[in-house]
């Protein structure tokens, strides 16, 4: 019997290897990640602060970990998805307002001039945000943008914009959820415009979306309260701005934060530069093939100077290119 | 054996029934309130939105209750502990500010003239907030916070202030919270004054109180980021300004509110002023003898319009007296 079995060992331990190689397989969890050091960085880290009784334990309460969206979670190039929703916006409003055809930025947008546009500034763009986003209420709005992102379509890749998110990126949200993180998106964006639908696309809930926002109203209208969104800018949820937006309304230090440009380094700077373990990562969009390649001199998601801090700071950099085996989720 | 079986019954009936009450007395989720309609409307309606297949069932994720602080969980008389707070750190920081002897609000608050203090305003309070809570980051703020805490005694029952919670309610949240519920503080107290304790007080998490809050600003000081804490309003979240911070905050519509003062009243019609199943709750201060009796009157915690509000729109009003079999945890 047991010579029998010692003679059969050879023979099982083809089957044995293919079934623990197959087990190990099914529990990768970033199956869309490269292995690598890029991986191998995300995954020790997960396992460092999950480790109980480990030198780099950390409570689940504690495992708080916030993200950008725009090049970090979906697509921002052409444009910023929310400008391409505020110019589409300006066009279905122009029949309503005759003057929009003569008077700037309005003028610029009708007419598809981008020179004129960008000439107009911060100035131009809070008037285009006033005219597109405030002026009615918050369920209003909500339906506004859902219906929006319903039929809109990116120019490129002809698909809804909700479909042009990173699947490496929605495995790493699932990853770290898995390992009693809490997942926020700490964004630029418009908080209101990405509520409606984060939950079902990064399975992020609502309560866990910051973002710029505009000040609102509550108010009575007949007999039924509503928050009514008023013209002018309450918060921008950027640069310097995006660690104060987090201890305002998280009231914790993250210990993980993912951005991909200029406008995520206070963020990184913020989670990382304490006590305890700490991770930052960079998505560095470096494949215009499957997507887009640009860093230094992009007018969206400009990545300088946090590309120079990302050195400094051993910061994750993902090398889309090189790193990622798929980028979205259609994508063979 | 049958018969034997039947014979018996009668007398197990006994041990049975006592076993019943036994086991429906250990589930009593709310021991402290006394059994009537107050407690029944509680009850019921955490049934109601938990019942699967019912007609006013909702999904654990839409089960948000929001909670005022202020007279609401803890005491609020003879002064808002903020405000006991505020007067402390004058007089603890006069030494070092020679000037305040002759200049208001502050020499009002260390001459004990309240007369005069109430003299200066919204504009004297602001300054006192001013001295007191900005000039520092937000980790100082908290250690400031932590160690009055720690050491200031109410006047009256010469306990910490975290003491003069109401069991009652801790047991509310805890009731809800066992049955799938989000429990937030929407406190028109500060944010930050808040923040360090409720999660051991409450068992409600920093990232789920939301209050008012001066401006911060995020900057490296001897290459170290920081949120440093400035002399300027941010938010008040009262009155109005709760359903806005709802909203701004959280991004979800309540189902349930509970609040104790008119400064409730917009966060209750938010919240109960809708479609599907709904709660809204006010505290009424009606004990003298172990607590506070105060309403329609009172310098803190006026309850006027939301009393009235209350009946028009069947929010259930806790008659502390008579509903609460204990008010605070220390009382037999």
């Amino acid at each position: 019997m047991l010579l029998n079995s010692l003679a059969a060992l050879p023979a099982l331990t083809i089957p044995l290897s293919f079934a623990i190689s197959s087990a190990s397989a099914q529990t990768d969890a970033l199956p869309s990640w490269n292995e690598g050091p890029t991986k191998a960085s995300i995954t020790d880290f997960v396992t460092r602060v999950t480790t109980q009784g480990g030198p780099d334990f950390v409570a689940p309460a504690d495992r708080t970990a916030v993200f950008d969206n725009d090049g970090t979670l979906w697509v921002e190039q052409p444009m910023y998805v929310q400008l391409a929703f505020v110019l589409d916006r300006v066009k279905a409003l122009a029949p309503q307002n005759p003057g929009w055809k003569t008077k700037q930025p309005f003028k610029a947008v009708l007419g598809g001039d981008m020179r004129a546009l960008a000439a107009s500034g911060e100035q131009g763009l809070i008037q285009l945000i006033a005219a597109t986003h405030a002026g009615m209420t918050s369920e209003e709005f909500a339906k506004v943008t859902t219906e929006w992102l319903a039929t809109a379509r990116d120019p490129r890749f002809k698909r809804p914009y909700t479909e042009l998110v990173y699947q490496p990126m929605l495995e790493l949200l699932a990853h770290l959820r898995a390992n009693g993180f809490k997942t926020y998106i700490v964004s630029g964006g418009g908080v209101e415009f990405m509520r409606p639908w984060t939950e079902r696309v990064y399975g992020i809930p609502p309560e866990q979306v910051l973002g710029s926002s505009i000040k609102t109203r509550f108010e009575m209208r007949d007999g039924r309260p509503v928050i009514f969104r008023l013209p002018q800018i309450n918060f921008i949820d950027d640069k310097a701005g995006k660690p104060v937006g987090i201890n305002q309304q998280i009231g914790r230090r993250p210990i993980a934060a993912f951005g991909n440009s200029d406008g995520d380094l206070e963020m990184l700077q913020w989670t990382t530069m304490s006590g305890g373990p700490r991770f930052g990562l960079i998505v560095h969009h470096t494949d215009a093939e499957r997507e887009y390649a640009y860093d230094r001199q992009s007018h969206f998601g400009k990545l300088d100077k946090a590309l120079d801090a990302a050195a400094v700071n051993k910061w994750t950099v993902v090398d889309m290119k090189r790193d990622w085996k798929k980028v979205f989720p259609f994508q063979e």
